[in-house]
């Protein structure tokens, strides 16, 4: 498949006005013109708004695209020309019939074959009545392909994810499905596959055999913020650690696909997910903030944040302890732990190798003592590598210190493709390998649902710290730390 | 042992008025003396002229010290307390009598307790004439401890070097014997056993199973310059390969020691030599450097070089294919190669690992084809790692970029002390970890004894380029190539 040959099509956007448009996928799609690949490609912006005019949508698009840094300069006849709107009422089958007469009249002036993205950039509670707005109205199956792309979260636990699968699957097949997490479009996250099987260096240390433990951290500055609502029912277990954190979680422990194609690496990811064991309670810490100190400044408790119910017990931190059951893995623990209020906006993995069997150097002293070596690599904000290992220190005696190998994407290239832009050039070119499968979404849930179903015991940490001290005994357990980030 | 502390000592260099003593002995012993490891050490300069005086030897001893960038001010009264100097005339053991009753009339005016070093700073054709005088004068005992020190080259073939070993060994023990090859002092030489065994992540790759071959070139820009005398009677062979290269492969190669001591690392060593394969015709190449061009400037051929004979066969570049028959290296080639008139001065240990043993990646493509890792170790010019590794490049369709994992000394640590540093200090500790035992350098000379005994066929290759041509197609016969350094 030639990413670089998108064929013409029609890119339907529901939620049209609404903040994911604005913010991600007009600047992504008008950079993917910008590059070329759209030549034969029309955007169309679908929303309840009646007020809203095609001109005022697009100027609106005009704005945003003006406002992202990679405005060329072109992008006003690009709106012009290939942006549109329609309103619409959701609800009523009526309205669908008619958005088809509409999609069909675009298709026809713009001489498009018939191929459809219909991307629902909308709350979840909408997912179903428009996959069914779109189905009856006959929208799912079209002269050429029709996909459909719905952004996280895929239900709130097992029942709800089942349910909302099998009401997609009612009117589109598998393979016409695009379930987005955008942590899966980063850079770092897509190298993952690429580190891992293109360096066998690495992928030959890659095992119970040499490594002692993995770290997998998604840490936050912001607290809760204008969110409380949505927050507050769903936590971070749900928020992060079910999607995000479980996602990187399965390419860093999966085997080699058969192939790197979007089914075999798939399938490698879901076959993870049946080797974890189930998680016990004592496996997992949940946390809450309370007041702190935020860079200097008093940082409000969690349950004092406008919109949360002084009683709330919903966890704003998750430290995790994760069991695979493979030849590959049994032994070796996945930390991983998410939350807000944390000292650092940072996305990391860590990787911790085994110390050497024998500890030669010890008799040199304090500086010689047993080492392990660390792989880290960074998601966010530098994204790149560090591998750090011990080097003798100039001088004698011989004195061991630890530093770095250390590669950084941005200084190796220049500017990296926003998340988004990488995935709707997947979904406009048919790669469905960086996106979340219907079986994948149902197993992550079914791993965390006997958790979500009990009642979480969340413990206090002071915003600006690293979650509370039981996430650090949580390691501790098995003789293992935190690597300091 | 504790190196920060010497044992009050007098340290005695013959051919102190000599080049290496100004260039190398003299600033380092003052380095040391400035770090207040000297305290109670005193220096005493031999040498043949009578016309020295000692406030003449401690003049020059001051000028040496200053034109160092290392002089802190202190180093002329270092140089008027504890520098001395003697005349002596070889040759009868009355002088070396005479020599034995000032040793000892500074040892008694300064409260030494006997502790002696006896640097032989001097041509090789005196070694022998020197340790029998200081040998019959009763030097090689006293007191306290007795060292002796020389340099390279020990012996010029498997017999020299067995005589000259017996010589040694008629007046003093192995364990007092320091033979210097001044590459083990350099910091990443050192470094080669902190990296390999005090990194399990890289030690759980270096064998047979993950390395497809290793590389180490020593290579020089200059040419034979003024030392035509020596190098013509010498060449690359035993200027070169039979010590610095021969030592780094050893340590490359060798198996993890049972301890890091002297005998336990030297045990090791030379277990590599006993399983290193007779080196067949087929698997050196000679070269010699014709008329070529350093630089954009016009370079003589080596026979054109002042004081080298027009049909010289004398080589200036040796390549070299070595076999290691144990369990960690059958099978994995160790390419040497050094020479005159090479594009830059560089020296480097290249670890070429294998490549994945399935090609992923290649339907995306020319640059998805499967490559090696490599681990490039520099010990010159600048000290450091780089392990080259593939990421993907930022963007869509998978594109595979080589890129380095690196560290560099200069950028981690501040000053690097000169390898002569290390060594002396190494010496007035009792270290003889970094020195070249006497089976050692038997054994390596036996390697290339029967080389050294045919006649050479050496193949011309132009100044300023990589050897020639046979080097590359020693390695393209197994399906490898030369690093680009």
């Amino acid at each position: 498949m030639d990413k670089n040959r998108i064929e013409p099509c029609l890119f339907i956007i529901f939620g049209g006005t609404g903040d994911l448009n604005r913010r991600k996928l007009l600047p992504a799609l008008y950079q993917l013109a910008r590059r070329g690949l759209l030549d034969h490609c029309h955007i169309l912006g679908v929303a309840r708004s009646t007020e809203m005019t095609e001109d005022a949508f697009r100027a609106l698009a005009r704005d945003v695209v003006r406002s992202t840094e990679v405005d060329s300069g072109a992008s006003g006849s690009w709106c012009d020309q290939c942006v549109h709107y329609r309103s619409i009422r959701e609800g009523s089958e009526h309205v669908y019939l008619n958005l088809a007469n509409e999609i069909e009249g675009l298709e026809k002036r713009y001489s498009l074959p018939g191929n459809r993205v219909f991307y629902l950039a909308m709350p979840p509670q909408s997912f179903v009545p428009t996959i069914e707005g779109i189905g009856r109205a006959g929208l799912n199956r079209s002269a050429g392909w029709t996909r459909i792309v719905i952004e996280k979260p895929f239900g709130d636990d097992l029942a709800s994810s089942k349910k909302l699968n099998a009401q997609i699957h009612e009117f589109f097949d598998e393979s016409q499905v695009y379930r987005i997490d955008h942590y899966l479009g980063k850079e770092t996250v897509q190298n993952l596959l690429v580190f891992r099987f293109a360096n066998p260096v690495f992928e030959s240390v890659w095992n119970r055999d040499r490594i002692e433990n993995v770290q997998i951290t998604v840490a936050e500055e912001l607290g809760v913020e204008k969110r409380a609502g949505y927050y507050d029912r769903t936590g971070a277990l749900r928020d992060m650690v079910q999607n995000h954190l479980t996602q990187v979680l399965t390419l860093i422990a999966m085997e080699p696909p058969a192939a790197m194609d979007a089914e075999s690496i798939r399938d490698e990811k879901e076959k993870v997910l049946r080797s974890l064991r189930p998680i016990q309670p004592e496996d997992v810490v949940f946390g809450q903030y309370a007041a702190g100190r935020m860079d200097g400044q008093p940082a409000l408790a969690y349950r004092d944040e406008p919109g949360v119910a002084q009683d709330s017990n919903t966890e704003t931190f998750v430290a995790m302890r994760l069991r695979i059951a493979n030849w590959r893995w049994q032994g070796v623990p996945f930390y991983v732990r998410t939350g807000k209020r944390l000292p650092k906006r940072v996305s990391k993995i860590v990787v911790i190798f085994k110390i050497a069997p024998v500890a030669v150097f010890q008799p040199f002293g304090a500086s010689c003592q047993p080492r392990s070596n660390a792989l880290v690599m960074t998601i966010q904000p530098d994204e790149g590598f560090n591998l750090q290992f011990q080097v003798k220190a100039p001088g004698q005696p011989i004195t061991l210190a630890t530093q770095n190998l250390h590669f950084s994407y941005t200084e190796a290239f220049s500017r990296l493709a926003d998340a988004y832009e990488t995935l709707l050039l997947d979904i406009l070119s048919g790669d469905q390998a960086l996106f979340v499968r219907a079986d994948w979404a149902e197993h992550s849930w079914a791993l965390f649902d006997e958790m979500l179903k009990s009642r979480r015991e969340v413990r206090p940490y002071a915003a600006g710290t690293w979650g509370p001290p039981e996430a650090d005994q949580l390691l501790a357990k098995n003789g293992h730390a935190w690597f300091s980030l």
